[in-house]
């Protein structure tokens, strides 16, 4: 979809503003969340390949300025401008997986002010639902200790997209497979799934269904052992690997009731019938809270299955992000809106043993620090090619092991603190100091 | 997209033993939500014209036949079937726009039953995310009383195509705009916007950037007032306002801040300036609460910009639905598994004055009783042809002014009760009956 019109009105009603009157200069504008969510000691980068792929792509097609030739009426030296218009800027990001913390950059955008208005909408939407997906999807790897999740989200996502963008967002998490069939396929994740009650249903009689599926899939077979007792389900999962003298581990999935009670009972049954090797895998209405306490409890469960929660980031389902014009011409600027002021100025984030520091992007690093932006786009074309997924999860893995314990908490978590460089700090009070004065309002310090 | 493959791994699974067993009976599965989310006394049916679109294309492509047989490793029988698979079946639903509650289908497939499992994953994926969000927005219209409402999601949804689907929901709710200028266009709905702090940012001078961008667009223009302050800005904006001698009435629209105070003030500037007529539009963090809020205090508000919050659902970001095997092969079947049964057959929902009965959908109507689910697909094929908006929008209109106070209020709701007939509690307790009997467990009512 070239996306030209995946944006707000606004936008294009900026842009055709600028274009007009020929403000060409360059724009920075800094994505970055301005508050983590109540229960969020981190988030973890992602969305950035969606990005890079949408501003490579940016034109509007004819039937788009068909469009808005007619409809919000947009005159013909507009249209012109637009039916020209590419991306060629430059964007510097956090590379996916990555964790990272309120109110510092995960992508900057400099590039002509009309193109890099035109890509709000977008840049944020996938950056805000994929680093809010992904930081929930980490809390349940944290949560899970050694056990394998399984991503079984797709049902109820907000949307088609928002299925695949989870499955890989999970993926960069830890999580092990999707049972989203599309989703593996585009992204190369292993793709995970037994039955559901219905077929135990449709047979009518349990152990009937169980054989019937054990003769098609008998490689790798979990059987559903809830639909009308779980008791009697591992029973019968038993007696139809018996029967069978099926081959490799089999295992059962517990989808309802006391999780952890029927762990157990199930592990005694199945070591007691000489299937010490097989794994309970567990489902139903699971967060990283619902996986800790299992945890907690000792529950023998193998890998978890995590669906809804996870997928829509239940209890945090948006971030608080902001795409802010942070220089304009070689001006750094910034607003003093109640609440919503954010320091001006293209930025890096440097992580170092006490913490990150805010700083101006041409600030060299302080001492044992290291930069966290990257350039990704130059003029338009990704620096590099496309990275694979294992880099992004390496990258995870090792960031979550780094993570200090207070920010890694399931509850009230302490994120690892920002602190603002001195130059940062000096430029914000000097341009903050400016606007008041030319827009004639007193000095407070509310705006910030 | 013919979307074989946008399902969950376990449905392909399923249908691959279904065809290889020849088990081609008809089973009806029923779609509906198990409770109310808290907080909620209602829901507006939504999600239906995506369904039927999936399931007029749904088939597998010769692309998705190569990676089934690679990955997953069906064989080539299975395949074969797979390829020659369509969507023969009928569905019956409650259609877009109406007011339902819990335990209601929204929707019930009737087909062979390898075509209604694989359908499973992606109706529950859209019902679920977009009646959800209708619900919000109704919710939102009916705290804003008269005024209008404007979506302002598209940068937070969860993904683009969530975008699109929560302006449709939206505006089926009875939201008059959108920001989303792809949605605007696909669905025929009315684009609204204005500019961002961004604009007045790359000017410098707000003034300067208010006289450019009504110059730009002087037909309908509102200033964004809150950039620096938003007494200078309403000021601003009277100023530009009487300089260009704009023809149209202006807009002012405050984002930030105490927006009932602002509103008041900047009221009292407008009307002083001559400016009676000018609109106020307040936006930044609502919802149906804050708007309610805003509604109570008297404040001059016009319109409401409403984003995030409503976009994702916020504080219901998803529906506890399911898809449920109701009837195979003329055989009512049902699970017992622990909170999660429900009852057996074909249904109907019969509208009536004293609340809803939940029937089979063979029973005829209690007196008094209309039903809720009408035919929309048979054999395949839509019944007539697609609907328009407006008749959904309509429907909404109807059933939110049928909604008694106690289920439209915010607040501690109390929905409509949904009885279930004679006929169907009978059926339940003889199938409960019959299964536990089958699967010698002993009668007990934990699985009701």
């Amino acid at each position: 979809m070239p996306g030209g019109l995946l944006t707000d009105l606004y936008e294009l009603n900026m842009a055709a503003s600028y274009l007009r009157r020929s403000m060409t200069g360059q724009a920075t504008f800094s994505l970055f969340v301005r508050r983590l969510p109540p229960g969020r000691g981190f988030l973890i980068a992602a969305g950035l390949a969606d990005c890079l792929q949408f501003l490579e792509d940016f034109s509007f097609t004819p039937d788009d300025l068909g469009y808005l030739h007619h409809t919000p009426g947009y005159g013909e030296d507009t249209l012109r401008a637009f039916a020209s218009l590419r991306f060629t800027g430059d964007v510097q990001a956090v590379p996916e997986g990555r964790v990272v913390f309120a109110g510092e950059p995960l992508l900057e955008v400099t590039a002509p002010i009309a193109e890099a208005q035109l890509a709000e909408t977008v840049l944020l939407n996938h950056v805000t639902f994929q680093t809010a997906v992904a930081a929930k999807a980490a809390r349940c790897v944290l949560a899970a200790g050694g056990a394998q999740l399984v991503d079984f989200s797709f049902r109820r996502t907000q949307g088609i997209d928002a299925g695949l963008a989870v499955a890989r967002a999970s993926a960069i998490a830890g999580f092990t497979a999707t049972s989203n069939v599309a989703a593996a396929r585009r992204y190369g994740l292993a793709a995970a799934g037994t039955m559901a009650h219905s077929f135990i249903e449709a047979f009518g009689d349990e152990e009937a269904a169980f054989i019937a599926f054990a003769e098609d899939f008998p490689g790798a077979i979990t059987f559903l052992v809830d639909t009308y007792d779980t008791g009697h389900g591992v029973r019968n999962a038993i007696e139809a690997t018996r029967r069978l003298r099926l081959p490799g581990p089999v295992g059962v999935r517990l989808d309802s009731g006391d999780l952890a009670a029927l762990a157990r009972v199930a592990r005694a049954m199945l070591d007691e019938a000489g299937l010490a090797d097989a794994r309970i895998f567990a489902s139903g209405g699971l967060d990283e809270y619902a996986i800790a306490a299992l945890a907690a409890a000792g529950a023998p469960i193998d890998a978890y299955g995590v669906g809804t929660k996870m997928g829509v980031s239940a209890d945090a389902p948006y971030l608080d992000s902001a795409y802010k014009l942070a220089a304009y011409d070689g001006r750094p600027v910034m607003k003093l809106s109640a609440g919503k002021a954010s320091p001006p100025g293209a930025k890096q984030v440097y992580r170092g043993p006490d913490g990150d520091v805010l700083a101006l992007r041409e600030e060299p690093p302080p001492p044992g620090h290291q930069p966290l932006l990257v350039p990704v786009m130059r003029k338009g074309r990704r620096v590099g090619a496309q990275e694979p997924l294992a880099v992004a999860q390496q990258r995870c893995r090792a960031d979550l092991a780094w993570l200090p314990p207070a920010a890694r908490a399931l509850r009230n978590p302490v994120p690892v603190p920002v602190r603002l460089s001195d130059r940062l700090t000096i430029l914000q009070d000097q341009v903050t100091r400016d606007l008041r004065r030319r827009a004639g309002v007193p000095d407070s310090p509310e705006g910030r």
